[in-house]
């Protein structure tokens, strides 16, 4: 392919919006560009990046046995009801009345779909186990679209989902779609980090996400340096080294503070002269409609997650002002533990807190120096908040770090939520109706592109893996004006053509100092510079994006030369991928 | 691949609200399922099928110097305001209102985006020509789908657009795209028609229509035996044979006859006891808002696209009854031709008429034995009427037949419709800017699928082209329980696999002949029966879906000489596709 024909508008600007590196530069590399708020054309380079991925997707799914459909986006949103997500997905479930006076939902998934289409044509469990997956655009409402095409209204999931007779079936299921997408992200080359997942309130007892760490990553992983453990923060668990109960060292009564019109945990500590970790805030939930409260130090995060669990609930909502002010008889910004009447379980980190500042019940007023098990019952304490960096492992009890990650894969065993809420039932081989067993399998095509360029990048551009380059080499005459220049360009082109090389050619008339600026920014892996000094030298300019610097070939045997370098490079890679489904294995095999 | 693995959901019913053959087999072989109405989950074997549309698709426009982008399906209804074409969609935009209040158009075309994008990226003529292109999902508000998979409100189009700088480069993009489409639709082994289609009001010169011949067609083809005319039916011109210009052949004076009621021709002609083409209608309508009229014979059609021309005008409305009055002083249902008061163009075949039936512009009155040219002037004599069955062809004089098409493509020169409309221009090489010069280019990717099997099906089932079949090869253990039986089967699609052969293999437990059925409704092209009492004398059965009767092979040999068979095919394929654009060039050498 001709530069000139392939429309690559690249800009030397970063643009004013942009902040994350991959938004940043797939614009200035004229490989997206935004339509509309969270819209983004894919422009042909762009695009060859989305297609390698589909591709790389289509084969690891089609090896590890799934079938390829098609679903709609438009979908009944009776189906959305059935299934009880009609009220869940809420704002984001993009709706519209069409000409028969029908309302359409635009998919924003679609285990609905999918689940109506199993109950209709799978009825007995010889036709079970079966995985079906899709590459397909789906629709949300996203408030606020951001980070380029990290988060957007419109984007491309291949989502796949198992039915299975059984969950030995379902296990198998799942660990044939988590090992397929251990290949698929280890092909696209991009690091990735594997968690335990929150699995959620109804079926399913696991859950995995595949993570790229990034710092425009908005999920969160808890990973322990010292053994494998890594979670999302929402899962991960915390180690109990952190908090063994203490016992009261003080004889020292609490003291009420007056403290008028403080209510956050920020104000009364600031008006307190006194840190966060001191103090600690009790939260009201509605838990399966029930109101509970919960106590968690002043700088921790509750987890829904675990206060839901730790009431054995399966809803949970935070409780508005009025209700609060109705459960507990005290105002909002001044509740504390004392004396509460509602249920009440407390973190381990504040039973671990010698003494601790918390709300009087009572408008403004605090109480200093209150000791958790001698003011106050620790008759229920256990893990209810978020992990922190320096929190303990779970596994090892070594200190674990926190970062931030994007979420490019998540595995999930559904169980029967849908086929149960849907009537998806098969006749087993007793012959009794049961509901089919699900699992549900997600990543976001997109994402993997932004991911790879976050991933991938320096000051001067993107740096892509080869794999999913939009092309691997870049021819580039100096001066294609000069018949020799462009002849051996073009001789070369033909070559790597030949030879199966995705190669884009830079016919313009440009500085020597534009192309090279370009040809960084655009970041294809393999440049070949042909000008007319080298060639008087006999030689043409070899250079990886990932070198620092390049290096000379003869011009005469140049083709063969820089496909024996790219062979290498994608023999490498290629057992880099082995290398690790052996050690995967492996780590299994334990 | 396993049928057990793949969801092929044959059924024996035809189902209750399917009439065209596509519809009925694609849905009877399990290719596809209705989610909603004009909504259709493609299954596996079905998603097979389109995607290898979509790679014969790709490939050639590849091949035709075109850069492959993807566009948004939610677009900002600000582009269709500047366009001009928010009204003219109409209903038929799908509109959302989104949670930041905006309303977005889900895409039921792109020339709008598009060009808002290349006149953004595209500012000299050094950047010309390019041709860009998407496969992408559409969406149209279809008041009635049907046809199955024909008319949907969901569907997937290839939809190109050339950006040229002057009309020679416009000829030269048009010319490639059309000859890419000859390609696609030999390649995709379907026949089809390239008629002359209707180019619109504003730009373009040329426009070709790909058709598809079938009586499930919603076009309408004339098309000349005797010489390659072919138009679709608003655009079809009319020889001049069935319309030379008459003399009055009668001094017998017009006679006034009183029509109470009748307004409509089919309701005068039965009052009068004469056939309707010895009548014509007197039509108003509103050429860029100016009332005239037109003179057609009672059996024909107007074509609004010959009857603007006729006025030199650009847009053309049929006129409301409250106009007609007014512009008229005659009632809707009794107009003629006689004493009116605005602009008025006759056809050529009621200007060859001896005597006319024509209204008297007066309520419940009509006129016989008005004679053209005596009683009312010919000054304006042209071709104003839809081509019919049985007209002469304008190029040679033959007769002309009609015949209903399904149209796949669409070729189509814009001009400068819609560049001038958005601003979309560029710098040409003296540095004048001026807007540049379009051309779209579209296929129905579904509608290839169904309208293959509108051209391949027999009372038994689908007879895919091998090009598209979802397999290539359907190998059918007969007895999959013996283990002969199944080797011999593993055996041979081992060897296809590898020699890059698509092979499915029936590995239920199920009897002979719903196999036998199931292979001819899926409609694969080769199928091959392995047995117990083939392998007990040594042989295996080969059938093509196109032959009466299947053959034997030796069992020993069979991998090789299956193979062979089926390269003679693919050749015989491949030399078809060379020899048509063989004679496209000589034709177009003329």
């Amino acid at each position: 392919m001709r530069w000139s024909k392939a429309l690559i508008p690249t800009q030397k600007e970063t643009p004013a919006d942009a902040v994350a590196p991959s938004h940043v530069f797939l614009l200035r590399a004229g490989m997206v560009r935004q339509l509309g708020a969270g819209a983004y054309t894919y422009l042909p380079l762009g695009f060859r990046v989305l297609n390698k991925v589909i591709k790389i997707i289509r084969e690891e799914m089609e090896a590890a046995g799934a079938s390829e459909l098609l679903m709609p986006a438009l979908q009944p949103v009776e189906l959305w009801k059935q299934s009880g997500r009609y009220e869940t997905f809420g704002e984001l479930l993009m709706q519209l009345t069409i000409s028969s006076n029908q309302t359409i939902a635009l998919g924003p998934t679609h285990e609905e779909v999918i689940t109506d289409l199993v109950r209709d044509l799978v009825k007995s469990y010889r036709q079970l186990p079966i995985t079906l997956y899709q590459i397909q655009t789906k629709f949300r409402d996203e408030p606020r679209p951001r980070f380029g095409i990290l988060r957007t209204r419109e984007f491309l999931m291949k989502d796949a989902y198992s039915f299975d007779a059984d969950v030995e079936q379902l296990s198998a299921s799942y660990d044939a779609m988590y090992e397929a997408y251990c290949r698929i992200f280890d092909r696209c080359g991009i690091p990735y980090v594997i968690v335990e997942a929150e699995s959620g309130p109804i079926g399913g007892d696991s859950s995995h996400e595949f993570m790229v760490p990034s710092s425009t990553g908005e999920d969160v992983v808890v990973q322990c340096p010292s053994c494998d453990y890594a979670a999302n923060r929402e899962r991960a668990e915390i180690g109990e080294a952190a908090a063994t109960l203490s016992l009261p060292d003080s004889t020292t009564p609490f003291e009420e503070v007056v403290t008028p019109g403080r209510r956050t945990i920020q104000e009364v500590c600031t008006f307190l002269k006194v840190p966060e970790s001191t103090s600690a805030k009790l939260l009201v939930f509605l838990a399966d409609d029930k109101p509970v409260a919960v106590l968690i130090r002043g700088d921790h995060e509750a987890n829904e997650a675990k206060v839901r669990r730790a009431f054995g609930a399966s809803t949970l909502v935070a409780a508005d002002a009025a209700t609060v002010e109705k459960v507990t008889g005290a105002p909002m910004g001044f509740l504390g533990p004392i004396a509460i009447k509602i249920p009440l379980a407390i973190d381990r980190s504040v039973a671990a807190m010698p003494h601790v500042v918390v709300g009087a019940n009572a408008v403004d007023l605090h109480l200093k120096g209150v000791v958790p098990g001698r003011d106050f019952p620790l008759d229920r304490v256990v893990d209810l908040r978020n992990a922190a960096e320096g929190d303990p492992c779970p596994r090892c009890g070594a200190t674990m770090i926190v970062k931030q990650g994007i979420e490019v894969g998540h595995v999930f065993k559904l169980g029967t939520k849908y086929s149960k809420a849907m009537g998806a039932t098969f006749l087993d081989d007793k012959g009794a109706e049961i509901p089919l067993i699900m699992g549900c399998y997600g990543i976001g095509v997109n994402r993997i592109v932004a991911a790879a360029v976050e991933a991938g990048h320096d000051d001067n551009g993107i740096v892509w893996p080869l794999p999913i380059a939009p092309y691997e080499a870049l021819i580039v005459p100096l001066q294609p004006q000069n018949p020799a220049v462009l002849e051996a360009a073009e001789s070369l082109e033909k070559q790597f053509t030949e030879a199966g090389i995705d190669v884009l050619m830079d016919d313009r008339e440009q500085r020597p100092g534009v192309k090279f600026k370009d040809a960084d920014l655009i970041g294809i892996p393999l440049r070949i510079v042909i000008s007319e000094r080298g060639l008087k030298e006999g030689t043409i300019e070899v250079k990886w994006r990932t070198d620092a610097a390049a290096h000379q070939v003869p011009a005469a045997t140049a083709g063969e030369a820089i496909l024996a370098e790219l062979e290498a490079i994608r023999k490498g890679l290629a057992a880099t991928c082995v290398e690790r489904r052996i050690a995967r294995a492996a780590a299994k095999g334990q």
